[in-house]
């Protein structure tokens, strides 16, 4: 049995001040939260620079489906206890500072410990729809490992909790989704 | 474009005392929460004799499953504000006061106003395994309606998001919806 996994956004700041914004599966482990960022990775880079993260916990699919996308650009604001920034559609983050690292060729290992959490809207339940996208955005991380069949067969199952139970957020990530399931299709038939 | 939905646990109280448990997707129209139950409805029946509802804001999954196989004794707690109960699991419930109602012979609609809020615990991310409980969850109330081949397939998808990111809860979740299909699947092949 593996450990439980939930889909987060890691934000980090690199030395010269640019933030980061990274979906990332997470387990938590007594207090502390653990990331194993496939190398290369920028989230590794700035936490072993800065020694510092946020952890945004997010029901706004866009930032998921963004980020496969090419959309990285979501805003922030400076977060409270360290230096750092958190994701302003956050429903609530905690500030994170690195405790403990165990470096691989393939996936680091970074133990955080909690400075600081906060929340900032309340959670309203759960959205089929918000599912779908966080299935469809790992589905488009993917697509040059996947055949075009399987590709279709699931996009056109999680299309259902779209059309069912999407808000206005979760069209717009969806979009950008089939966009790039699209692009893709249009690249592996153009001879 | 249809109106988003949530997925929620609504608790409500018989005249009599008797606490009921039904998980149900709702709307949120202005302040209001919006049901739509199919009838017949114990919970419309009881929102119509005690004018209210608690809406439990839940991602322990076992309540959606439960509730499909035959689990309805969630531990609640009263709640603050009106004469009702909320679900002990909650990370955050809202106490409701009728508000309107529009009858219908399939699905009457209930217009809710918010008396009380509360929040119980954070929310720490979406969890992927979460979402295949309420997609299973959908399936197994559907099942009489439902091919076996698309009812296998899609249990056959989902499980992938159980056996990749499910925490205690949903594996034991997800073993109650199994062994439904499975007792489904035997009355089925029954000669």
């Amino acid at each position: 049995m593996n450990d439980p996994i939930y889909e987060t956004v890691i934000t980090t700041v690199a030395p010269e001040g640019r933030v980061h914004v990274a979906p990332m599966g997470v387990r938590y482990v007594g207090e502390q939260v653990v990331l194993m960022p496939f190398k290369p990775s920028t989230t590794l880079a700035n936490v072993l620079a800065t020694r510092h993260a946020v952890l945004n916990l997010v029901t706004d699919t866009r930032v998921f489906a963004g980020c496969v996308t090419g959309r990285r650009n979501w805003p922030t604001v400076a977060a409270e206890c360290i230096v750092g920034q958190r994701l302003v559609c956050a429903l609530g983050h905690v500030e994170l500072e690195l405790a403990g690292h165990v470096d691989d060729a393939q996936r680091p290992v970074l133990r955080l410990a909690r400075v600081h959490a906060a929340t900032h809207a309340p959670f309203i339940g759960l959205n089929r729809a918000q599912a779908a996208v966080v299935e469809g955005a790992v589905l488009v991380s993917r697509l040059h490992m996947l055949p075009m069949d399987k590709i279709e067969s699931e996009m056109k199952y999680l299309q259902i909790a779209i059309d069912k139970t999407a808000a206005a957020p979760e069209h717009e990530a969806w979009a950008w989704l089939c966009e790039a399931v699209q692009a893709h299709r249009a690249k592996a038939t153009t001879p």
